[in-house]
Formats: C-alpha cells, structure tokens, sequence
C-alpha cells in the first residue's frame, strides 16, 4: 500500500496551527526512494518555513528527492529567503504542492519559478485540506482583513443567558475546551462591553490545567463609551488588552491606559465603533484571525455588517426560554429568511453532551 | 447466528406506531423449534392485539412454542378480551415480554397469570428499545395526561422567524418532511393562536407528494380570547379541529363553531387557557401524545408550566439575528442557567442540510 505523503504533510500543518501567524500553517515531507527523509512545518514568524525545515533535516538525501507541501513554495524574499531557491539549491526533483499561495507577491511564481529550473511541479493534492488549515491567511493575504469566526454558546432555543443574566454554564466542560483550543488559535478574541461588565472573563486561551497557554491572542473589548472598568480582569492576564472605541471620555481612556490596556479609535458615523474599521485596523496590525465571542449584540453588528466569515456555534442540550432571555445574535437581523446568512460546508460534531455545529458565511461555492 | 426474534418483535412493533392511539404500539413473534411461526403487531383500537394476531397466524404450531412480545400480554378485558388468556389456551410454553406493562390495570398481572397457568416467563429483552416505542403510552396510562413533544424548527441562533415576522422556510425539505411523520405519530398537533393568526398552517399530516394521511391528529388551538378567524385553513382541512378558549366572546366561538370548528373551555385564573387543564381534558378524551408546534409564546408557556416531556429541535444551519426576530421559546423562561431545562437520553441526527436535536424533560434516570 503506497504511503499517503501529502496526508502526512497536512498532519505536520495542523501541527503548526496557532504559532505561525501571520504567516500560514504549512507541512512538508521530502521523499526519496519512496521514504521520508526529511519533515516540517512552519516554524513561527521569521523562522524556517515548512520546505527549509524538512530539507535541512534531509540533508544531501534532498537531492533528486520529491517534496511534498501543502502550500505552493514562497518565491518572495519576505521575513525569510524565498523557499523556491532553497529547493532549487537543495536539487531536489519534483514539488507537489496543495494549492497555489493565493499571497500576490506568490500567487503561481513560485510553481513557475521551480519549473523553469528544471523541478517538475505538480499542484491539487490534499488542496480542499490545506485551504482549510489556511482559511484565515487566505482572507487575510488577499483582502487584508482578518477572518473573522463568530462563535457562541447558546441553548437549543438559542439563548446565551437566563433573563436574571446568568450565562455560566450552558455547555460542558469538552465545549469549554475546546473554545480555549480556538482561542489559542486565533490572533484576537474579540467581546463587547456588555460581556465585559456582566461576565467579567479573562478571555485567556487556558490548557486542560486551567493555566494560560504561552502564547495568547490579543483580546480586542468593542467599548464606544469606555464603559470597560479599570478592574476588569482581562486588563490583568498575561497577553495584551486592546480597547476599541470611538471618542469616549478622556478619564475613562486615560484610566483603561493606566490599567494596562492599549486604546485605538475607531469612530463610526453613528458615534459607536465602525466594525469594519477596527478589523481594517486589526489587519495593518498583522492580525489574520478573529475570535468574536459575543456578547449577542457585538456579533449582530458584525452579522448586520455582512463581516463574519465563519460560525462556530456550541448548541447545548438545554432549554432556557424566556423573552427576557439573551438571544445568541441581537443587532437588526435578517428582514426575511430569504435574507438571512445560509452557512455552507457545515459540520455537525458531538462535543462532550453538547453539539459544535460550524460553517461558513461569504464564501460562494 | 441465532436470530434475534425480540429485535424483530420491535421491527414490527414499529409498524405499529401512529395507528394503535390509545394502545400501545407492540409486536410479537411466536418460535417453534427456532423458526418464526406466526408473527403480528397490534391492531387499530377494538381489533385484535399483537399477540393474538401472532397466534392466530401461527396456529397449531403455537402449542410448545416461545412467543416473544414487546410488552407485558395484558390480563384484563378492555375493549378486546385478555392476551394472556388467548395465550394460555394457544397451549405457548414460553413467553418473554420486554416490560411490565405500567397500565395499573396489568402491571405483573399478566405476568403473573401466565406463570400461575404454567407458562415460562422471562422479561427484560429489549426493554429500551420497547419502552421508547411506547413512550407516550407509558406516560398516558400512569398519569392520565398526554406526553408533550415540545418542536420546533430554528436557526442555529434560536429564532422560529425573522424580525419582519417571515418563517418559511427555516429548515429544508427533509426536516418538514420529518415534521410531518411526527404529526402522524401524534393525537394531537397543538399551535398557539398566534401561529395561526401569522402563518395559517394547515396542520395536517401529509405525505412525500404533499396529500393529507388517512388519519390525522386532531389539531388544538390554544386560543384564550377566540381570535382565531373562520377562514383559517386549519378548519377547513381533512381530521378534526378544536379551540381551546378561556371565555371568549361568545359570537367569536358561535362562528368559529359554523366554521366546524369543536370548542373546549379552559379558563386559567389568569384568564388565559390553563394549559394542565387542557392536557388534562385532552387525556380524558383518550389523548396519549401531544405535538406542540409553537409559536414561541405557547412553547414558553409550556416549558414554564413543566409540561413538556421531550423537545424535538430541528435546527438549520442559518443565521437570522435581530433583537426583534421571533426566538423559539419564549414565556418566561429561567432565571438561571442551573433552573434551565437540561434534556437527558439526547440524539443528534442530520436530517438533510439540518440537525435534529431531540431529548427528554421530565424524565429523572
């Protein structure tokens, strides 16, 4: 039975998920005489990319080799020399790649680059796969706004609190972990204020332990007013704190700032945050990924704004009920069901008691 | 292999379903030296029984033979005469049944009577499996109320219509095709007055080419005031229709009466249909099982009462949002999370693009 390289490639890219930002997660596997001799993934920003990893490890055994990667080589000098001549150097035979890197500074160079040396290059294998480890560096190296994942825990009947405004819990300890496993993923976790004043999170990617992971995403609080208290605790985890807002009172600005948090500005035309605008700014700042997390009136801004690009939706088995109760999505919604946001390439998975049902919002398929 | 006879005892048992009201649905197969002889599922109200119709098919052959039986045979005369008796003469050496049948009227009895006339008997095979496909019997015959299957078909954020009141269609043609096969399974398909007045639902069960069943479950209105209108396709479809009032004016029911509609009084203290006491009038009326469709108002006040014993959620996978969108549930609902309704014994199924989340309430296991 021949060896699957590619499927093996992939599963070195999942491996890099979560530290390569805002560079994508790529696997690659150098193969001769139809062993691997070499194997890596993408190591974090201004490091080794997948291709150098997995031909240092195959040494002079690269020569005459195939190379197996997810992505389609760099040709661009960017953070790192571009991979194309690393692997013309390297000798190797043949690339196959995944799926042409849709970065313009790459987007087919690098394939053609390696033809014209001579290397036979092959593209498709493993693609439906490595677009999905890649979605948010795809979004974001072509339209330089983050992707945007709009997640949230909500009942059968789709509330995220009771009426008295209690919300913890409604799912299970597996869904708990595994939007700590998303948080650690993304570049910010986003809230609005109202989470902030009610729940108080610390909105810190945490392990099974309960300790905070090495790395944490940058938590982004949409706050038009400033309403976030200097004690917030999310002002006091490891990991930076960014509040968004738009002209809000000077002392208020000035006290988050003495608390810690960094302040951007973001005025939209109705005197609140433009969403747009802060994810504009969020992608200046290399953010390639955002985690909104609600509450129900952030993510009906950014539903009403067309802005998400994935949901992520923990349904628990529970009912809550109630008018008074918090809806999952607020904002203005969809006037007709015609008009409202059909996900494709859904996924429905038991997540402990709960179910983890995500799909996709712009994409037209 | 052996055969697994009890397994199919429930197959046919199966069969069964949706015509057997207020009758359990039991299958039954009469062995004979490890070949199936005669085999029967219960009968429409007044006709035969599973196990007679398995014993008449068998015969002679029945003398010595193992008859398997989903359910307790019952000893007393109802509206056909014992089993057990039927049994005993039918000279059957062996009888294993999957459960006690809980009808106070049976419960052991006939177990017992069988044992005294020398019958061997066992118990237990395939009682799960049994005592789901008897469910809302189970609950009917010990309480005297219908078992209320709460559904209802969302988006994955909860809402049953979008803000400019449109509900159609939220879910895909399977899940509606689904729907309609839980109708045909119930007494009665209960809507709120609301429902009617925005939707106007036929409310029948229908088939795959969209005609109404032979049978259909009586269709309640909970309706306090009587602002259901004459015209409402409800009242004029195939079956029975009833509106469940709480003193409305009287020229609004004598219409409504002309229109062929039933008209039961259930006046709460409030002055709104006290919706226990309308269980209560439907189970004097032989109603085993209830389907209550909605709106968001009558299902709130349902799971606010306690009365619902299990929740069928079709969700689809759609975004519709808005503070002002019509949420699944509504009533009064929680006040904590720890009060809200945590549904045990829960399936998860795709039916189609959507999911259906489906669970119990009042069951304490």
């Amino acid at each position: 039975m021949p060896v699957d390289f590619m499927a093996r490639a992939l599963e070195l890219a999942a491996q890099a998920l979560g530290s390569t930002s805002p560079n994508p997660a790529v696997g690659a596997v150098v193969v001769k005489d139809g062993r691997i001799v070499g194997e890596g993934y993408t190591q974090p920003p201004g490091q080794a990319h997948a291709e150098v990893v997995a031909l240092r490890q195959a040494g002079a055994h690269a020569r005459g080799a195939t190379l197996y990667v997810t992505l389609e080589p760099c040709s661009h000098h960017g953070r790192t020399p571009p991979c194309v001549a690393a692997i013309i150097e390297a000798g190797v035979r043949e690339v196959r790649f995944s799926f042409v890197d849709p970065n313009p500074l790459v987007n087919g160079n690098g394939g053609r680059q390696l033809e014209a040396a001579g290397v036979r290059v092959t593209e498709g294998e493993g693609a439906k796969a490595s677009r999905k480890l890649t979605e948010a560096y795809c979004k974001f190296i072509t339209t330089r706004l983050p992707f945007v994942t709009a997640k949230f825990a909500a009942s059968l009947d789709g509330k995220i609190a009771a009426r008295g405004g209690d919300s913890r819990w409604i799912t299970g300890e597996a869904a708990r972990r595994e939007a700590h496993r998303l948080r650690a993923m993304s570049d910010v976790v986003m809230v609005g204020v109202g989470t902030v004043l009610t729940d108080d999170p610390q909105l810190t990617a945490r392990d099974a332990q309960d300790a905070p992971l090495p790395r944490q995403p940058l938590r982004v609080v949409v706050d038009s007013q400033g309403r976030t208290l200097p004690s917030a605790r999310l002002l006091r985890e490891p990991g930076a704190a960014l509040v968004a807002h738009a002209r809000a009172p000077q002392e208020r600005l000035r006290a988050l700032q003495t608390a810690g948090a960094e302040l951007v500005e973001a005025c939209g035309e109705d005197g609140r945050v433009d969403l747009r605008r802060l994810l504009t700014l969020l992608g200046e700042r290399q953010v390639t990924s955002v985690l909104a997390e609600g509450g129900g009136a952030l993510l009906g801004s950014l539903f009403d704004g067309g802005l998400v690009d994935k949901v992520a939706a923990f349904i628990a088995p529970v009912v809550i009920g109630g008018t008074g109760a918090t809806p999952a999505v607020g904002g203005k919604g969809a006037e007709t069901i015609a008009q409202a946001l059909r996900l494709t390439g859904v996924e429905v998975r038991k997540v402990g008691l709960d179910v983890l049902i995500s799909g996709y919002a712009n994409r037209r398929e």
